[in-house]
């Protein structure tokens, strides 16, 4: 089987990923969308508190005043809280994360058209606090103020976090060579882990119950997409990330593989592996390091089946539904080499670890961005 | 030099661990105490959200009327998280976390003894849903109306979040005798893992500075502990576990060390490790398997320094005081043999992978309840 991705991993890998770096310290800002809350505060009785993160009430302050009252005690029963095929009808929280050093109007422009009800779905992104992360951050609060403020009341999401995250040493820019140099893959995805990590951690909720990983620059999913993915019920599901191009050959619009983290381990890879001191890492897409992994893909096909389903041993993170059972188990991005593998592929071996297996759709696909 | 800590670590174990299980589902009771939010929801300016749960506004839900205006867009700037050996100075949050499988009156005594402002501590508790978790949680339940509705408001804690933890298959009573048996110890610890991870990542919030592990048997801490642990600036500050008893032959009140889980490693130990399988897990304070590890539960002096460090590369869950940012990197209790480590060693050991140092205060000394 020929194995071209050495080469066009080297070209595509998401430069969207580049800037984010250690978390030092998380700036936050909310946008917070709602009606007033007095209704809330002034009830005792049980009812779902309607945000994941947020009990809707503020918290207790110190009153300052002589007359104030004991605050109230109010009580929420979250006991509908599900995770099942069937997210629609059973009004399942969605928590959409999004790692951006760069912000592309497709990204949003999809997001937007997503046909799952937009009121049940968090986002939350990290960006790095650099200029180009400034420059991505301020591009996104202009569009999240369209869309929250001025759009069509069907588009706003329940609620916006926004996460800025200090790098230091700052991550010296790079230019695509040197950026994807084998020994400077372990740095950047160590880095990428742990913004996961942050975005994650800091944004689970005790009443979300699907995690949509999506990154900045996956600018194309079927607009049913978290219904899709859930509808396999699995604990984590992930499909197939292409690229469309012009094929100069062809002369039309044209789709290609892109995402390479999704695999099926191969006795080759893990005789590598046991050969490799525990903190080396092995990486996927590399002519010297071949793996002869079984790549997802190179496993779809033309009239194949759109919920196609193959058990993975690694995954990518363009786009990953995750229950959040298996994030709330700890099943993290390790930073660090873990089995010698890291970040995405390391969470695959951590979800297994902790008896989730993740599973892959061949057939079923999104899109990257083509610079 | 003798090694008692077998027999003293069968008997003393936590019995609170026991009941708590696998997750499965989480249920959540919110305990609410705040003023009415309408003097947020109003606002627009930028303000620090006060609640490290939550934007204190309520989501925006799809309206019901024709009338209603589009929701607001509130911007909060959190970016005064800081963590530093000042909290108090810095109006740093603070959370809070217990599993809880019995409920003692005097871990509740103790906890509102706590001399750190009451309004910066968030309170979260995870509990078995099985008969023992249910009389927990309805103690619990009384002693926080109490406390937060007529108690005195410096005594009221900023917010409290409950979840029950369904388990599944139900742990079966087991005498203490077999739960202590080894090969009890790794699901048990496991299970314990797990809940620690459920209850850390469903509550920890992007305004967190520092998380305090305490385990429901812990009854006495100084009030300080926060401040005092907090004023090293380690990642992760261990005080040394102890337990008061009726000493028959002095016939007076003594103590005695408890928590045997935090240690330095041994050669003896390392080695063991490596010639087990992976999967397989070291315990300490068992006869069969004598790891030689330096044990901080010895090496407490009677007229050393109070805030004396050593560097540990195991730790226990009775009290923990923890960085936010440890755990935003993804430093979770691994449910699973980790370097042949599981639970709170393995997060020691994790931690570790990640760039921090746990670090033990062996003359800082809390309680266990003594049954």
């Amino acid at each position: 089987m020929a194995r071209p991705m050495g080469s066009v991993r080297l070209k595509k890998t998401n430069p969207a990923t580049l800037a984010v770096g250690v978390a030092l310290c998380i700036f936050i800002i909310y946008f917070l969308i709602g009606p007033s809350t007095s209704d809330f505060s002034a009830s005792r009785k049980a009812t779902a508190a309607a945000h994941h993160l947020s009990p809707p009430t503020s918290p207790f302050r110190k009153p300052t005043g002589d007359k104030q009252k004991p605050p109230p005690v109010a009580h929420y029963n979250l006991n509908n809280v599900t995770t099942t095929p069937n997210p629609l009808e059973n009004r399942e929280n969605i928590l959409l994360l999004t790692p951006m050093a760069r912000f592309y109007q497709e990204y949003w422009d999809n997001i937007l058209r997503l046909e799952y009800p937009h009121e049940l779905i968090t986002l939350g992104f990290i960006l790095p606090r650099t200029k180009e992360g400034n420059d991505a951050t301020r591009e996104l609060q202009k569009r999240i103020a369209l869309t929250q403020n001025q759009g069509p009341e069907k588009d706003r999401f329940k609620s916006i976090i926004i996460l800025r995250e200090d790098i230091d040493p700052p991550l010296t820019s790079q230019d695509e060579k040197e950026r994807h140099k084998m020994e400077n893959q372990k740095a950047r995805r160590a880095a990428m882990a742990k913004a996961r990590n942050s975005l994650l951690y800091s944004t689970l909720g005790p009443a979300t119950s699907w995690i949509l990983w999506l990154d900045a620059d996956v600018v194309e999913t079927p607009p049913t997409i978290i219904q899709d993915l859930a509808s396999h019920d699995q604990a984590i599901t992930v499909p197939n990330c292409f690229q469309r191009y012009w094929n100069e050959e062809k002369n039309e619009m044209d789709e290609r593989p892109y995402d390479f983290n999704n695999w099926q381990d191969s006795p080759t890879a893990l005789d590598l592996a046991k050969k490799m001191d525990p903190d080396d890492i092995l990486l996927e897409g590399y002519a010297e390091m071949a793996t002869f992994r079984t790549l997802m893909a190179y496993m779809s096909r033309e009239n194949g089946r759109l919920h196609e389903e193959m058990p993975l041993d690694g995954v990518g993170g363009a786009a990953l539904l995750v229950k959040a059972d298996v994030h709330r188990d700890g099943a993290m991005f390790p930073p660090f080499a873990f089995y010698n593998l890291i970040e995405t592929e390391g969470f695959a071996k951590m979800s297994k670890r902790l008896g989730w297996q993740p599973v892959g759709l061949p057939n079923y696909k999104v899109y990257h961005y083509n610079e």
